[in-house]
């Protein structure tokens, strides 16, 4: 970390020499005009600021989900945050990334060929004003759309899937699945040519991580003793709702980057003022969602649910995330509203077909994933409801089939459920041999 | 954070006079000028940072106050703490941020006219780099010092306080009383033409937070069995030191982004030096204020309280915000330490006064942000001791009587305070039907 | 999340069209050319923005080791971390910054004669585009360098240190041992002369640290209890893997900032490009890392060790940290990998020789940085590996003399460990007469 001095002298003396000749129009129209190189630096900033925002959302899946679940299973749950989020940047270098942004088109040699050097990114490749930004920092920033996604599927799965195999999904979800159907859209793909319009990624991250999701609730079956012979449904509370919370506050925070970074340019005043605005959408969706799962859990069920508050926020946050830039605030808080309310409603309904998610993620990523996505062409002019529909067709039927064949694979492979007394006794012994809460005296 | 729009139509028409007739030196000035477009992204980009790290104290004040409440209270503390950053984003985009900085003055017409529509944030506005900022961030930006108000005051009334009249006063404070006398000095009000100086809210936020907390601790009164008939206090340890711990470093990393930011411009060489200074004072106010509190705590009571140590980092924090630019780095650590000691002596004067402030509100965001407001003519020459101290008590005043009265009517209408049973069951059974921590064993 | 590409050529163009008229060579030049304002601001961004993330990481040292202690020594280390992180914000104002950068050389007169006004960040300085950067975003940077240093330390020492000689140590190693060694390299000293290269201080700051803390292990001797008389080892699990898993999520976050902003520059297409490489590379030898300690540990005890897993994560980081551009991505999972396996293998090494390290910093900070340090030339063809060697040994050999003389200093005179009484009653009653966790029913 030397000091450094002289290149800025030089800079300095490489202005002022050209601007002794120059004339007044020229003069002026280059001092408004900003140059590719600060346009490239803003660019290269929005994706690096954005790209640790988005980050930061692995923490907040990671603390969200260890407390929603019982502290027996607490361990285990993180450890598949911290696993699957290493595992996609592994898998996302390796395969995703090139899979997504395929050079030569869809050759195998030519992703082939990429392996190892996305693009730019090695260390011969010095930056190039005219990419328009640093081909690092886009990776990082792709790269964590990537984790995302896969950080979806562990709470749904949590509390009886075993490690190995939701790990070996991980590197098929994170390597394959997503970069595939990403690619349709932002690799400049199919559906992209069709007009379909995803800004951020309700559809593309979010319900393709709940569809992951349901597929392997369904496989996997729901946790011993979750619905009684009777009819009724136990509840298992989880086990730390500060930290529930503390996760939802990381997300929403992560979310700014999440959307307003998808912007993709912060080079220009047009940019910035959407960045703006985007930031802004986001957090009235969240607020809305989150005043929205208020009110209709305290019509539904006489009583305000937490868990389904933070659900809530998350649910606006998602449903906010396909079309952040062109509604108005009052549309961005329907949107978010709407959302909110939905993440509610959902649940019962997914209790009724004894479809398991243990935090939620599928009422939160899936369904209202498909709402924002679907409600788009409300404030965008430039998309439709039929190719929305079937761009969230494509991509869920894409991700749910894939996603079951393989979970029904592993399932007949090596097994992807622990025994039941392994599920009674909880993961954290069973799985791990390592307790997250040793010192504490547990509830039985 | 006074809005600025002069000085860039003067750097505009700066930059467009001289052009016209340019002469050498004159064309060396363009050059070296920065373009407004730039200006203007630079701008962006600091509300928009400061924004997301101000956003994130919401969550430092979550996990402080559920560290700091008995763990019966937890859930409930949480949920305060999401509802009320979220009322306070539907209300200042319904009516607080028009309210505060209005358009057409003081007319009710201009008023209802802007609902739904702050400025330039909707789809239709284009960013224009005569803004010097995007609106959007600007209100993004000052959204979250009006939610920063509203943490405040949950904290101190913890443990007793009803749900809904809660999340009422919420809405009132923050659509109503915070934007107002807000507005006095950063909507271009009579204090500020007066001269009152309070560079990021030492008063305007906090100080407002802790009058509404003060106003409603009095009318709440205290909590069952906290001062006892023979005199002694029963002491009611947080439930959870990491969390509260954890808040603070959390509040410590956002006030960057709220002091930083409340430069309101980045776009020049003089503005990202001052964003500098005020970063480096703005970290020695509150470690100067963690080791006043040590020495202080480890003097009067011969050993070190954590939780006053962490009081005291805050307690910095607040008092350097009237005036974090200012001061040398030895006059951010002196108004810092004071405020951290001030913070430690208070508490005992409260408890003889029966206020009871559960997590210490009221001596580091009142008290020091009285401190932090007072002192500002000590570095700054353009205030005054004497307009200093009628900002403090006008503004005082007027959020003290408005909140006390409020505070009377919906204790008059729905009643404020739970039960005394349901207080010593805890408010999470008994106003939520959730436990925090439901698998842990709780010592009676 | 489309790329973009036509707008930049088109902005390009409509640069260069005016120009034609021009000077053409002289106006493309001043087009291209950013302007020193510029850069200045850029410069200056990136060090506040990644001073905020090393900050940060003060908060992730604070998780993860009150997680990785038992419940009895929760708040003691809680207030560690907060106090030394004010200590050195004190410290490195008071003494370090000018010991480390000093001004007139290394005369005493010119190191007291700056105390109190660290160069140019005292009121009086405005911004200066020639010098490059903020003095007080430079200061703010380097002191959280200073800070991590000294967070280091405190998780080796828990559960057994007193807490004023810890903090007596912190005063001296912030102010003095860290100063004066970091500056032999980035002050410009000897080792820089010698070409010795550590671009984020693997050795300049993690292993120093971890001498720091090995020396103070040995003094202190290891926890009453940990080796027993039959040669085996006795597990003293940490008491909330929740919390030390979001410690190492907040210490991964914010090594984007301690790596990424040491490329000190911000102001240039090339400066930009690299900190998006050094993004990458940093994600990529922390997520390598946590796979290869995923498979140590599964190899060598037959199942998986969740704080395995987040040291070896950290230990990627750190191995990393000495050379974050230069690796390609392959080279940077090598490096990581390697560095995360390493932090499992010396466990048990160092449990051989019963220094008890209860967070294990001295595997993660001491030899994977180290190993990060030693491996530099292997991508850097500008270091070599017998400098390389001289820059650890020397650096290693001081920080650990002049620590180890210190402690046993402090232990002649106040003594630095507890009673044995104390520290099985836990520090939290002995030392601070507060628990962590009141509520909670404690198993014994």
């Amino acid at each position: 970390m030397r000091k450094f001095s002289l290149p800025l002298i030089a800079a300095l003396l490489a202005l002022a020499g050209p601007a002794l000749a120059q004339d007044a129009a020229g003069a002026e129209a280059a001092a408004a005009a900003i140059s590719p190189d600060v346009v490239y630096i803003f660019n290269t900033l929005l994706f690096l600021i954005g790209g640790f925002l988005v980050m930061w959302m692995a923490a907040g899946f990671a603390m969200l989900e260890a407390g929603l679940v019982r502290s027996k299973n607490v361990t285990t749950q993180l450890f598949k945050n911290i696993s699957l989020f290493s595992i996609a940047g592994l898998m996302y270098w390796l395969v995703g990334y090139n899979l997504m942004y395929p050079v030569d088109g869809w050759t195998i040699p030519g992703v082939v060929g990429q392996l190892f050097s996305p693009k730019a990114i090695d260390p011969a490749g010095a930056g190039n004003a005219a990419d328009g930004y640093s081909a690092g920092s886009d990776f990082f920033f792709q790269l964590m759309f990537c984790a995302t996604t896969a950080s979806i599927v562990s709470g749904t799965l949590a509390e009886r899937i075993k490690l190995w195999p939701f790990m070996i999904f991980t590197v098929i979800l994170t390597g394959f699945i997503y970069p595939i159907e990403a690619s349709w859209e932002w690799g400049a793909g199919w559906l992209d040519a069709r007009g379909f319009s995803d800004f951020a990624g309700s559809t593309l991250v979010h319900a393709t991580g709940g569809f992951a999701a349901l597929a392997g609730a369904i496989v996997l079956g729901a946790r011993h003793g979750k619905y009684r012979a009777d009819g009724r449904m136990q509840p298992m509370p989880g086990s730390n709702l500060a930290l529930a919370t503390l996760g939802t506050f990381i997300l929403w925070l992560g979310w700014f980057g999440f959307n307003g970074a998808s912007q993709l340019a912060l080079g220009s005043v047009n940019d910035a003022a959407d960045v703006g605005r985007i930031f802004v959408n986001t957090n009235m969706a969240a607020s809305a969602g989150a005043i929205a799962a208020i009110i209709t859990t305290q019509l539904m069920y006489g009583k305000i649910d937490l868990t389904m508050v933070l659900n809530g926020a998350l649910a606006g946050l998602v449903a906010i995330t396909a079309e952040p830039l062109m509604p108005s605030i009052l549309g961005a808080v329907l949107i978010g509203g709407v959302g909110g309310a939905i993440a509610v409603l959902v649940v019962p309904m997914l209790d009724r077909w004894k479809i398991d998610d243990v935090v939620g993620a599928i009422p939160v990523h899936l369904v209202a994933g498909v709402w924002g996505t679907m409600i788009v062409p409300a404030s965008n002019p430039d998309a439709s409801y039929s190719v929305q529909a079937l761009g969230v067709i494509a991509i869920g039927g894409f991700v749910f089939i894939v996603s079951y064949a393989l979970w029904l694979v592993l399932k007949a492979t090596m097994g992807i459920r622990v025994s039941q007394e392994a599920e009674i006794t909880g993961l954290d012994i069973s799985e791990m041999g390592m307790e997250a809460y040793p010192d504490f005296v547990i509830a039985k």
